[in-house]
């Protein structure tokens, strides 16, 4: 599968398209149409269960998406959040500037100054029409709105969820009965604009997020879970790995995380994010953590893991990152604000900020992962491998002929059924073409009623990758789905 | 209950404040908080069940919320979505000029121009500081940003999410087999730069809408569900009722809905909006449909009736209209996309634009009736009535005692209960303390495992509103909660 093909599939199947096709798209902007909005929205939930409804200890947050400029001034984003861009002179054209080294080059100007950047820079050439280029400027990849009439005040739409979690600590702590360690998680959209968005869903300028900060005291800092989480393999990539050419091996994620306060927590966090995409239907063997090199990570930053998948045609790419962030946001906020709120007290009487831990999912991503995953065709078909739970619709339901009261029959058991499946009717076509259909939208199981059925009120079900058909009593049916449908 | 009061409680029960508010805040913006995110996404969730999975011919899309410029041209934005504003000359504050002409005169002047707002606004001083006014200008709500490096192109955050299904069509009605009559719901975010925010969550800046477009054929609009909704009855306020001073009375939404194509779906939009709108927690004793006045419609509707709540101290307002917009939007992406993908055949060969009937709900007005509905108090306590599918708790586990092996029994019916309900576990304080803690945010059912439980395998189960316990076995658990739960 390559990103092209996939793209004009998803597009073909109404999972997602440019938004504003008809008046010429707007780049790095998709809408999820029939298909898509219902997967997106599968995913998410999923996440929602996973991390919030089914944990104690943590807790959600849905936060705005424009947002008071002074929390990015405390985040560092109005400072640093840019990159650097360049022109040319002859055709107009823009470019990443430190982007259009790398492919022009060969070399990583990763952590490079602009001095550095536009020495590099003023010996290279438009690689479009051969013309000059400008010296690189940092443009801040923030979208700026202004709020309220007569000019307003400048406003940025978030270029993340993490912040508002940050920002509003005060209140969640309170929420949270001001019990540490806790987490809060959210999720919802963010916004970068990008030079160049490119790869589909992989590089856009609105995209959504699901987020957790864990807060915890690196003096009481044991995981309660960690028994759970200290056995568990996965393909590893260390920094040592990197600086010696080596690829990586299989290692318990235990082994591999460093020695600093919240360690446990960090193996806790890098495992249940393992679990939750595999759960959700990305294939496990075309995943690693890899660990971000010294100069990739943030300044803040004693740790980080990337969650890799190695994509068919785009390689090995960023879907998820763990980061440990030491008390940097918090400490931030308590000094951008003016006020101690973001201090909390320890039994004994001192006073700390909470350190954090960050498990950070692109959405899009993930679901790009999953699409790769789950992708499959033959002679014969082409059909999405997705997860009972992931899948836009659950259950199909088809009367084999459009008569002889197998309709009614057919509605009553969609009726039935839909009170506790998404259930799509379809009584359009042959069987075959109506299967397909659901093939291509990754329908894991197919209920036909037909002669039979009226006779001994059973049906046919068929299951999606199989195709193996069995016999189902209708009395039966909704146990025999839920047990297949349940996590 | 008045909104002043119900801010500061919703803010003390984390279910929404001021974002950013350790930065002063910023006008017309929230944050949903531990119990409020998992309210809001708990309303959005059933919506999109009742009307997304539960009804074969309505499906989904989830679009950009930055969007093409073209698609507001299109849709009549640029041009006209805006209020008349004015200014103090000596204390610079700023007000909608027709609001203040209605506060200070009590004169309305919906639809009135500019020219005639100013002719009043002349006679008038600013109410804070007796200056003098500036002329009314025109301010268009929509916010701007801007996409892309050096300027980039003028974009538009959404200032409803309607519009983007009409742009869409062409790509849902493939994606719909060119089936009609079909619908396409889409929830989330959209943006209105208020001159003044007010009223807690009644007019935000940022806000969500819940909006269904329901396409159909002027020449074959019957509706074969109005058998089941032509019956519904409610309190009305018709056009008449108004021009004639009438209070409204209870009738069939049939019997007041106008005599044009659609007319049958106009009714069935009606009553499934109400349906829904009782089923989340609206006091449908608090609840009218009124006609909107000529002078208020849009000047393309035909009719548009506006479900109204009566909250105790602002009176009756809006949270969601029912509008009926003919051929309009589609003609208008016809005409500026340049295609006639818009345009589709009838069986005879002739060709049409879809009509549309569109249902649009605020989210956040809905959870304010919904507040407004469940607000309860005595001597004793105060709780919040929600309904089961819309509390964010929907069961509480305690051990009576923190020894004894009780926590250790009530983690595993914890755990029990999380595979199919939302479950707070808490062992913290008194138990009267921890029932009153769940009253405040809604749970609906509490479970105590006592030293009886360990005997008998019995736990008690208390119901939020009347206090009544009751003993049930934990193997009928489940099934006890599922009945009262399910919808």
């Amino acid at each position: 599968m390559d990103i092209r093909r996939l793209a004009d599939f998803a597009a073909k199947v109404n999972i997602a398209f440019p938004t504003a096709e008809e008046y010429g798209g707007l780049s790095g902007f998709y809408d999820w149409g029939i298909r898509g909005s219902q997967l997106k929205k599968n995913v998410k939930d999923v996440w929602w269960r996973y991390f919030v409804e089914r944990k104690d200890f943590v807790v959600g947050l849905d936060g705005s998406i424009v947002t008071h400029p002074r929390v990015w001034e405390a985040s560092g984003h109005v400072e640093e959040f840019h990159d650097p861009i360049t022109r040319c002179r002859s055709c107009g054209r823009t470019f990443r500037a430190d982007h259009l080294i790398e492919d022009l080059t060969g070399k990583s100007v990763e952590g490079a100054s602009l001095e550095e950047i536009n020495k590099i820079l003023s010996d290279l050439r438009c690689p479009a029409c051969g013309g000059e280029l400008e010296p690189a400027t940092y443009f801040n990849l923030m979208f700026e709105t202004r709020v309220g009439p007569y000019g307003g005040i400048t406003s940025y739409l978030r270029p993340e969820t993490a912040q508002l979690i940050f920002a509003d600590f005060p209140r969640l702590y309170i929420g949270n009965r001001k019990r540490i360690p806790f987490a809060v998680a959210q999720m919802g959209k963010a916004y970068r604009n990008e030079i160049s968005p490119r790869n589909f869903l992989f590089r856009l300028r609105e995209f959504e997020q699901m987020e957790i900060e864990f807060f915890f005291d690196p003096e009481d800092d044991a995981c309660p879970f960690y028994d759970d989480v200290k056995d568990y393999e996965v393909l590893t990539l260390t920094v040592e790995d990197q600086e010696n050419g080596r690829d990586g091996e299989v290692r318990r994620v235990s082994e591999v995380v460093g020695d600093y306060p919240g360690r446990e927590w960090m193996v806790y966090w890098v495992v249940e994010s393992l679990r939750f995409l595999e759960l959700v239907g990305v294939d496990m063997g075309r995943v690693r953590i890899r660990q971000q090199l010294p100069d990739e990570r943030a300044h803040y930053s004693m740790d980080t893991w990337d969650v890799e998948f190695r994509f068919d045609d785009l390689g090995w790419k960023e879907i998820e990152g763990v980061a440990h962030r030491s008390d940097y946001d918090l400490s931030r906020h308590a000094k951008y604000s003016g006020n101690d709120k973001y201090r909390i007290k320890r039994e004994d009487g001192t006073e700390f900020v909470p350190w954090v831990i960050e498990p950070s999912f692109g959405v899009e991503r993930v679901i790009l992962s999953i699409l790769y995953s789950s992708y499959r065709e033959d002679e014969k078909r082409v059909w999405l491998s997705f997860k009972p739970w992931v899948a836009p619709v659950q259950v199909a339901v088809f009367p084999l002929v459009s008569k002889d009261g197998l309709p009614e029959k057919a509605t009553k058991i969609r009726d039935l059924l839909r009170r506790f499946f998404r259930v799509e009717y379809d009584e359009k076509g042959s069987i075959g073409k109506r299967y397909r259909r659901q093939d291509e939208v990754g329908t894991p199981y197919a209920v036909t009623v037909d002669y039979q059925t009226l006779e001994d009120n059973t049906v046919t079900v068929r299951e999606r990758d199989s195709m193996a058909q069995e016999r189902v009593g209708v009395d039966d049916l909704v146990d025999y789905l839920l047990e297949r449908m349940s996590w």
